[in-house]
C-alpha cells in the first residue's frame, strides 16, 4: 500500500468512528466533507514518513497518530473559513463547509474533529498506553493553547503581534507535531525530532507566502491575497519574491541537515527534498507580484 | 477543603496550563473569562461526589478529571452562545464571550478549552495512565460525534429529529461522563455508573425546562424562551408544568435508585437529594406558563 492511500485509509477509518448509527445525518455527513478527498496530506505524510525512518514497529498506532494529526487539520482549516475568520467560499477546490452545509453544522463539525483526533488516539492505547498518551500530550499541546495553533489564530486578534511566537504557532505548530508524533508512534523519543518539524513548518510559511502572492484563487482552490486584506504579515512582503525563494531554499538544506541519525535517514532526507520540490512555486496563470 | 472550592481550584490549575508566557493576551484572557466565576460547576460536583464515593485513592487524577470536564462545558456554552446558535448576548450574568471579545476569539476559546481538557487528562497520566486513557475515551466519546454534546447540537439541524438521541446526546452526555469519569478516577469500573448520569441528565433537562417556562431572564442570567423560539422539544410543552415536576421527581428517585453500591453509597444518595432541591424550580417573579 502507497503513504497516500495509507494516510487516506486511515483518515477514513477514523472518521467512520464519528458517525454511528443514530448520529444526525448532515452532522455526520459534513465530518467526512470536510475531511476527503484530502489536500497534499502534507502533515501526516511527514508522521508516517518520519516514523518509517525510525522501524515503524507499531502499524496501527501510527496510523492513528496520522489520522489525529491530519482531523486536527482539518478541524482548523474548517473553523479558518468561517464568515467571522477568513469568510471563506471555497476550500480544496469545493464549497467550504459553512457554504456547503451551515454555520453552525461548520462550528460543529470543527468541534467534532477535534475530540475525534483525542478520541482515535485513546482507542489506540490499547497498542500502548504509554505512546497514546504522549502523542495526545504532544497533539495537544502543538493543537492548542498557549503554542499551538489556536495560540497562532489567536495572535491574529492582538494590536502588537510577537511574530516569531505566531509564525512558530500558527504554521509551525503542527509539522512539529508531525515529526514527533512519527517519533513516538514508533517508539523513540520525540525531543530530537522538534528542529526537523520547526523548519519544515517556517519553509511552508514561507511558500505559502509565494503561493499567495504569484497564484491566482482558481489554480490554488482558495482564496488569494487574505494576508494583505487582513494586515497580516508575509514573507514575499518583508523580502521579495527573489529573497522569500532563496529563504526558502536555506530553510529546506537546514530542515534536511537537522535529520536526527535512524535506520531510514537517507530516505527521510529523499522525502524532505520532494516535498520541497511540491513547496517552491512555479507561476502559472499570471503574477500578481514580483 | 470544601467540593466547590477544590473544583474551583482544579478548574483554575487547569487553565493556567493554557496560559504560558507568549501566549497571545486576549485568548489568553478569554479561557479564564469562559470559565470563572463558574455556575453550579454541576457535572463536576458530580463527578468528585462519585469519585469519593468510590474511595477517591489519587485524588490528582479526580481533579483533573473534574477541570477536563468542566472545560468541555464551558467550550460548549461559548460556542452555543455565538450569533449562529443561540446568539446569546449575556450568559451566567456577565456578557458571552463574544459579545466581551469577539466571535473569532469565542470560536477559539471554545476550541483551545477542548483541547485543553485533553492535555490536562494526558499530564495526569503521570499518576495512572490506564485511568487517564479511560477518562480520555470516556470524555471524548460523550462530547464529539455520534454521540456525545456535539451530535446533540447537530439534531437541531436536521428535519426529523430522533428526540431519544437528541436528549441522551444534548443534556445526558455530560452526566453520564460525570458519574463514569468519577468511577474510573477512583480505579473503579466505569460500566455500572451509566444509569446514574443518564437519569441526573434526564432530570437536568426536564428542570431547564421548567425554569425556561417559569423564570425571566434576569433570574436565569440568560434568554429565556430560546427552545420556543428554535423550535426545540421541550418537557413542559408535552407534559404542561404540573406533570413536568412529576415526572422530574420520578426520574430522581430512580436516579438514588440506580447508585451502584459502593463505600460512599448513602452520602451519595444525599448528594443527588440536595442537586434535586436545587434543579426544582421555584418561580419568583412572574410565571410565563402554567
Amino acid at each position: 500500500m502507497g503513504l497516500h492511500t495509507r494516510i487516506n485509509t486511515a483518515v477514513e477509518t477514523a472518521i467512520r468512528v464519528g458517525q454511528g448509527g443514530t448520529a444526525p445525518a448532515k452532522l455526520s455527513d459534513a465530518l467526512h466533507y470536510a475531511c476527503t478527498p484530502g489536500g497534499a496530506r502534507i502533515r501526516p505524510t511527514i508522521l508516517v514518513s518520519v516514523a518509517m525512518a525510525c522501524g515503524d514497529d507499531s502499524p496501527e498506532m501510527t496510523n492513528a497518530a496520522a489520522a489525529a494529526l491530519e482531523l486536527i487539520h482539518c478541524a482548523s482549516l474548517v473553523h479558518d473559513d468561517l464568515p467571522c475568520f477568513d469568510d471563506a467560499d471555497y476550500r480544496r477546490g469545493k464549497p467550504s463547509v459553512h457554504r456547503a452545509y451551515s454555520e453552525p453544522l461548520a462550528v460543529l463539525t470543527g468541534d467534532s474533529l477535534i475530540i475525534l483526533a483525542f478520541e482515535i488516539l485513546a482507542r489506540a492505547a490499547q497498542h500502548s498506553p504509554d505512546r497514546a498518551v504522549r502523542l495526545i500530550r504532544t497533539l495537544s499541546r502543538q493543537s492548542g493553547m498557549p503554542h499551538g495553533i489556536c495560540a497562532g489564530q489567536g495572535w491574529e486578534s492582538e494590536a502588537k503581534i510577537d511574530l516569531s511566537a505566531y509564525h512558530r504557532s500558527k504554521t509551525g505548530a503542527l509539522f512539529i507535531a508531525a515529526t514527533q508524533m512519527g517519533a513516538i508512534a514508533a517508539g523513540q523519543d520525540e525531543e530530537p525530532w522538534f528542529e526537523l518539524g520547526a523548519r519544515i513548518g517556517e519553509a511552508f510559511q514561507v511558500a505559502d507566502d509565494l503561493r499567495d502572492a504569484l497564484y491566482d484563487s482558481e489554480t490554488l482552490g482558495k482564496p488569494v491575497g487574505q494576508d494583505d486584506l487582513h494586515g497580516r504579515p508575509n514573507a514575499v512582503t518583508v523580502l521579495g519574491v527573489d529573497g522569500a525563494k532563496s529563504r526558502l531554499r536555506d530553510i529546506l538544506s537546514g530542515a534536511i541537515a537537522s535529520i536526527p541519525s535512524c535506520p531510514g535517514e537517507a530516505q527521510l532526507a529523499e522525502m524532505v527534498r520532494l516535498q520541497a520540490e511540491r513547496l517552491t512555486p512555479v507561476p502559472t496563470t499570471r503574477a500578481k507580484a514580483g
